[in-house]
């Protein structure tokens, strides 16, 4: 059993065009010595310009997706082959780890290597970059049970959820890569189950951590 | 019961004045606009300098502290107060984590927190510095069982390690919090315990997220 996680609706883009001549964005451009299409939105050093920016609270966290992926590269179950990642973002373009490829924990580097793959596509030898929604992402994966994480889902226990994992010939498990806000409709509707494994809201490198360890724990 | 975690050894310390001339050095400082004696020694950018640096290896990794941290704080237990966070340093300095700090998820925020909580001491709101050797730091806090993670210890479940930090009146467990090495002779003799958990070497932020979800679960 292969496990197939996707961040999904992540938090992760280039700066959009409309953005792209706000002097915050022009000044980090500026700074950095690249064009300000070529480098991340990041709420840190945007946040001026992301406030009138639709949907503005979910975008721009790409340290987020950082820790993110680095808390599901780190496990064992990835590092032997036991985890598919993919990267949906809020703009519907979809990065693909490649096999056993390794996350730099560095975030510059990390912020280079995501802006290379995002401008130069279609793959780097890290990653490959297609334009999907969350929907066909998950038709194209071919998973026959795909269970999305969120504090709306119904209450469910870590020995549950895993066993609803191990239950299935390809299991799909969406955990959302933003820091404020839901699932979108769609991404909703593109689901088998929404399950909550908290009370309380968990960041997406947590819910990753959780899930990966127990499905470590019962795949052994 | 509270739970006291130490990042031990950690590869976190401002540049060492012998490195301060470096190339590589000066340049990031220049670039930054900040005296090298103000920033943090960090691989990514004075990989030339630490090729003639003391336990070079063992050092200059904040990047891998910040994600440590960030699996720490991130869990149900942080927030409830469950557990007591130190980072002690290679260079034998303690970063004490005030009640329910929460460290910033940009690495930017973060590498400027704690280079003005290394350079202005003793305290900043969120972090208060002292010096201070492993030994000393475990005595002070006056733990009744140190227990260790290392791939040098001895073979341990999960179920065992929860069950031995359970049934400690303060318990401190002690990660290492650098990418390679092991633990100093010094820093073994204060422990009680030597565990690993794993066969494989697991980066600290993967061994902090397992055996605080563990504690949780045990201690609920």
């Amino acid at each position: 059993m292969k496990l197939n996680l996707v961040l999904a609706e992540s938090a992760l883009e280039l700066v959009p065009s409309e953005l792209r001549n706000d002097p915050s964005v022009v000044s980090d451009a500026k700074r950095r010595g690249v064009d300000a299409s070529r480098i991340l939105l990041d709420r840190s050093f945007h946040h001026r310009a992301m406030l009138r920016l639709k949907d503005g609270l979910k975008r721009g966290r790409p340290d987020l997706v950082h820790v993110a992926l680095l808390s599901i590269t780190g496990t064992p179950l990835y590092s032997e082959g036991g985890v598919k990642v993919y990267v949906h973002t809020y703009t519907n373009e979809v990065l693909e780890l490649l096999e056993k490829t390794r996350i730099p924990k560095s975030y510059f580097r990390f912020r280079g290597l995501v802006e290379q793959a995002l401008t130069e596509r279609p793959r780097n030898g890290l990653l490959r970059v297609s334009e999907s929604s969350f929907e066909r992402l998950v038709k194209d994966v071919g998973s026959d049970s795909v269970i999305g994480l969120s504090t709306q889902g119904r209450k469910t226990s870590m020995d549950e959820l895993s066993a609803m994992i191990g239950a299935a010939r390809k299991p799909c498990v969406a955990i959302g890569g933003f820091a404020q806000g839901h699932f979108s409709p769609k991404s909703l509707e593109a689901m088998d189950e929404l399950v909550r494994i908290h009370d309380k809201s968990l960041e997406a490198h947590v819910v990753a951590a959780r899930v990966l360890y127990e499905v470590e724990k019962h795949s052994t």
